[in-house]
């Protein structure tokens, strides 16, 4: 197994991806385009160029086995050029349903899932006519590049229209109505080229202010409501044939699984996995790409995973016998992730 | 915790403290006088040079918050340059004590540690007077340089002490006597400058040609011997004034426990830390020498380690359930450590 995984992205998931790949002896080439990127640190080799370099992203396809990435919002031009030299995992209609909101709806739909119920906004008039349907309160959101909140208006009353509309500055989005739900769950899953599929338990969330919180496994979840979501995050993966770990959030509402979104990544709310199962998020998905089997993703302890979010990184005090994860990042600010921590305990259920 | 950590030794027990830094958003520098080191895959910044070389010695440590080490035949002028830049942890005596098999012996002995009989081999007539006293089979050792086995001859004829003492080429040596036990076992604890003491359960060790091929967690001791061998090791820890992890060899005998060697490093005996415990060796190691608390040691499952040993490496297929730790070592050779394989199962005992 002596490869070398190009990672596009230099961030969190970029260093904990090189760290995965490094246990099982692989080396990792980072491209960035931001200078000194965390990954770097625990990488054998960094790009730092932008990805509209051409000679850049050539050379980076030309020196590795093959390509993943830690976000999804990766151009469609700087795709074409590396997949000239080597191939990308997950592929391309994972990347592609996944970057927009309105093609991922309609994707979940169409492999009979339940989603929030949505419009496509393409003008004014449409969010006017789709806020009579949907209601309030709902949200805008642009159908590409939005994470964390960002490229969202939340709407509650229907006057709001205009200010909404205004605020994405006319990028395509979609309105979602809200869902009433339990709890918000995600389910963390991996699958290889042989379709062979591995799914961690599922946790459940907490966001705050838009961002995730903390993760806690197991989720407060009955029995059937656990094999569905396995079973959901498998139909999923299989139908985009796919190669590596998705995160997928979920809504438990009254009537089941509603799927939030699908990220074709490793997740934020599989970091738990890092110390409470044999083999973690990050290493199921160098696994995949490289094309080796799965490993065993059982979990053998409970665990709570809390995110450091700005300043909670020196405030670490009020916490017990956990194991902490920093990013190595150079400054702290508001709002960044600059860790997180992981508690574990003695299996439940 | 922005800091940078210096590591001397390059190879996997580097690679693995590198990660251990890396997991708390340290970066690390290695210096290493081979070309391509494993740990410099995970390391921030890597020195090829020669320990002889006094610029490059000088330029590592001023780069750098803290010095360690993952050998402990570091050239005590090599340290003298480091230290007048930074600290060294573990310290001096610590390495000293442990360089020197003879010292060492001495230093356990006068701590009330039982050892294997030994005597202090300068000169042939030394060696003969030795195995009158001692008897054979005996091992004769140079007190220098040695490790898994090499610099050792087996004696078990009186008559074979001129083809012993020549095949060691008049080192300074000690003969040691046979020490029957019952079985082989080591204990990995860390102190830091606080003087915080965390050991982790103690491994049974099976060696073959004398390697590491296996470490069981937890041993098959009484409970009398392992309260035995965690006092021990605070007691080693506490009269060197140490500051890191130690491994500690033991065995296990009718009369007690002896005390085999002592290794002033992260130790191959404690590699099933990584995924039984919330907190590894390597990152124990990596809090004391940055002056932090102690992590949680405490052990969550039972594990096996198994050593991959040369062409091991490609013979998995006889395990089932583990986690994989390879080296990125560039070739395979007869004997040469090229990973591990941690498998685990719930807590037993």
């Amino acid at each position: 197994m002596a490869k070398t995984i190009g990672i596009l992205g230099g961030g969190q998931l970029g260093r904990m991806l090189s760290m995965a790949a490094a246990r099982l002896g692989v080396k990792t080439h980072i491209f960035e385009p931001l200078p000194n990127p965390p990954a770097g640190d625990v990488a054998s080799k960094v790009t730092t160029a932008d990805y509209s370099d051409e000679d850049a992203l050539k050379a980076f396809a030309m020196s590795v086995d093959v390509v993943t990435y830690e976000f999804e919002n990766i151009p469609t031009e700087a795709l074409d050029i590396i997949e000239s030299f080597c191939p990308v995992y997950p592929g391309r209609n994972a990347l592609e349903t996944s970057q927009d909101r309105l093609a991922e709806k309609r994707f979940l739909e169409g492999i009979g899932l339940s989603v929030a119920p949505y419009a496509q906004i393409d003008s004014l008039k449409d969010l006017e006519g789709a806020l009579e349907e949907i209601g309030v309160p709902a949200i805008l959101k642009t159908r590409r590049f939005g994470y964390d909140g960002k490229g969202q208006f939340k709407i509650v009353a229907k006057n709001q229209a205009v200010e909404a509309f205004d605020s994405i500055k006319g990028a395509p989005a979609v309105l979602e109505g809200f869902v009433r739900f339990e709890r918000e769950i995600s389910i963390i899953a991996a699958r290889n080229k042989n379709g062979e599929i591995s799914s961690f338990d599922p946790g459940e969330n907490i966001h705050l202010d838009g961002t995730l919180h903390s993760t806690t496994v197991p989720a407060s979840l009955s029995h059937a409501l656990q094999t569905d979501a396995v079973l959901l995050a498998a139909r999923v993966l299989n139908a985009l044939d796919y190669i590596g770990v998705m995160g997928v959030e979920l809504f438990v509402t009254q009537n089941g699984l509603t799927v939030n979104e699908i990220a074709p990544r490793v997740h934020n709310s599989g970091h738990w996995t890092q110390n409470a199962c044999l083999i973690d998020q990050f290493e199921q998905h160098i696994r995949a790409v490289l094309g080796e089997p799965l490993g065993d993703g059982q979990r053998h302890s409970d665990s709570v995973m809390t995110n450091l979010i700005g300043e909670d990184v020196n405030h670490l005090e009020k916490f017990n016998n956990y194991a902490l994860h920093l990013y190595g990042k150079a400054d702290i600010k508001a709002g960044r992730k600059m860790g997180h921590i992981n508690q574990i305990s003695p299996k439940s259920t």
